[in-house]
């Protein structure tokens, strides 16, 4: 029920998922009579890989997640949240309200033993490929054992992603050892003993635009105000382009050829919004689409969601945690 | 002595920044020997204006903090800031280690009477126009007092630079009152008391470059994460665009022809390489020029500190303090 265009996208991003991946089942949460109105307007659609849960209600953008967690016992995100606590799906994908999801996913699913906070982690694109950056913003005050915490798993789901031993850094402000706030150094610390961890130092913000890590490692804080300037950013340059390319003929001429070439650069560069972010450390799988991503960007959730369980991430994270943790 | 590209690039902005500002005086500090050779590739120089006062040491980008305090007592950069402290230079520019920089300001100048820590400030390039973002990585542990003074430095500074009743916020991960930590939400109380500082409240990354607020503050962890990443990102996409370019025929002569309009963005997006960044809460003018910024950059720093001579910036600071300040 969630995401800035609602139902309607969420409904044609699944329809368009289930017919990319032919093993693939969904069950969509929410209004039932809103829901199968939506699936109505696509006849194509197999039924028998495409139900509908019902819940009565819907957490908003605005609701606390108190609010989500208390006042709303039969929400959309909860029930779909139960269907994966009780087996009955193997992943929850949802657009809603990020916050509101990060404290319904602790409560039903709660976390795998030794971590004590779930993490979100997104792809971010860099010059050599990709970089698992997280904490994106769930966990705004950290400790170092925090930190820690958030390297192993991140490590752990490169390796998902098809990285062999994944370079881990922490995001800091510079990179010789007497850099950085108090949870960082002692962070350091605690990575550069832990073994089968790649822990390759301090990377600073150029630096993972670089590719100089695989996983970039750093406080809830300091990483949604990295990822969401970068988007900030990435738009203001668009914008800028477009408007350099309209300012005569000549350019106007230059920016019509270069325009695809724009768009290209463009999806590549709003991973967020294209891909999903995942949460980290729950006895689950749980994937959050950027409220404003759209059909493309629900549909990358979905597929990530995939990638996960076909490789078993929450499996793979336990028993990496079971060897790495003290 | 300072930057990656040492004094021969120093001296030549040095010589043009004398020829584009007929009342400008210019010292240079640092071996006489190498900096009249310097000087004297350039025989056209008024050298009424352009002195050179003799320093024994170097501080090196590697030298730590305490070593410029207490190592090197005849260092290019003291002498120069006591050439300043003394009145004898109205405003200081460097090139060199910035942590030195700030250890050497804070000591050989002292800080203005109500502030604790100096902030680090540069103009970042906005939908908008442009805004000073401060802490950029001078005090990586910040209290909300912190926070409130720079809010009142940044508001000072940006109103020098010509912005009327300039909106002040605070960087945080959310703009709804229980978003961000306890620093933030502190300073967000105390400046929604400040009577003559037009605070806006919160303001988020993207929202930054959206241009809503003339002032942003942070502390400066997460000002040099969103600094560096900016420049990181900012440089991957220029690599990105140059590469599409490149792939064929046709993209190559689109390139060709969008090459002086990359320039120019590229050019604008740079800014901390460009413009100087200013320590403000200081006794004093100081301006950090970008390491690896190059003549036009170092010119840019010794015209910010020409600015901030023309409206008397510390001064109109100090003012400010004791109305504002408790």
């Amino acid at each position: 029920m969630g995401g800035d265009f609602g139902p309607r996208s969420i409904v044609q991003a699944c329809i368009a998922s289930l017919s990319a991946t032919p093993s693939l089942h969904l069950t969509l949460v929410g209004q039932p009579s809103l829901l199968e109105e939506l699936i109505a307007s696509h006849p194509a659609v197999d039924r028998a890989r495409l139900t509908v849960t019902a819940a009565r209600e819907t957490i908003s953008m605005d609701d606390k997640p108190a609010t989500a967690l208390r006042g709303k016992p039969d929400s959309s995100m909860r029930v779909a949240l139960e269907l994966l606590r009780d087996g009955k799906v193997q992943a929850c994908v949802s657009a809603g309200n990020t916050g509101a999801l990060m404290a319904l996913s602790r409560h039903v699913l709660k976390t795998l033993p030794g971590i004590d906070r779930p993490a979100m982690v997104a792809a971010i694109p860099t010059q050599k490929g990709y970089c698992q950056l997280l904490d994106l913003g769930a966990n705004v005050d950290c400790t170092a054992e925090h930190l820690f915490q958030f390297a192993v798993m991140g490590s752990v789901a490169a390796e998902a992603l098809g990285v062999t031993r994944p370079r881990v850094a922490l995001l800091n402000i510079g990179t010789e050892d007497i850099k950085g706030n108090q949870q960082v150094k002692l962070a350091a610390t605690l990575l550069q003993g832990a073994r089968g961890l790649n822990y390759i130092g301090f990377v600073e913000g150029d630096g993972l635009y670089r590719g100089e890590a695989d996983v970039v490692v750093c406080d809830g804080f300091v990483g949604n105000i990295l990822l969401k300037s970068s988007e900030g950013l990435a738009t203001m340059i668009a914008t800028r382009i477009e408007a350099l390319f309209k300012q005569n003929l000549v350019s106007r001429v230059v920016g019509a050829l270069a325009l695809p070439l724009m768009r290209r650069l463009q999806a590549d560069l709003a991973p967020a919004r294209h891909n999903g972010a995942s949460f980290l450390g729950l006895q689950g799988i749980v994937v959050k689409s950027h409220g404003s991503a759209g059909v493309q960007g629900f549909q990358s959730a979905i597929a990530r969601a995939l990638i996960e369980i076909q490789e078993n991430l929450p499996q793979r994270l336990r028993g990496r945690l079971e060897d790495l943790l003290p």
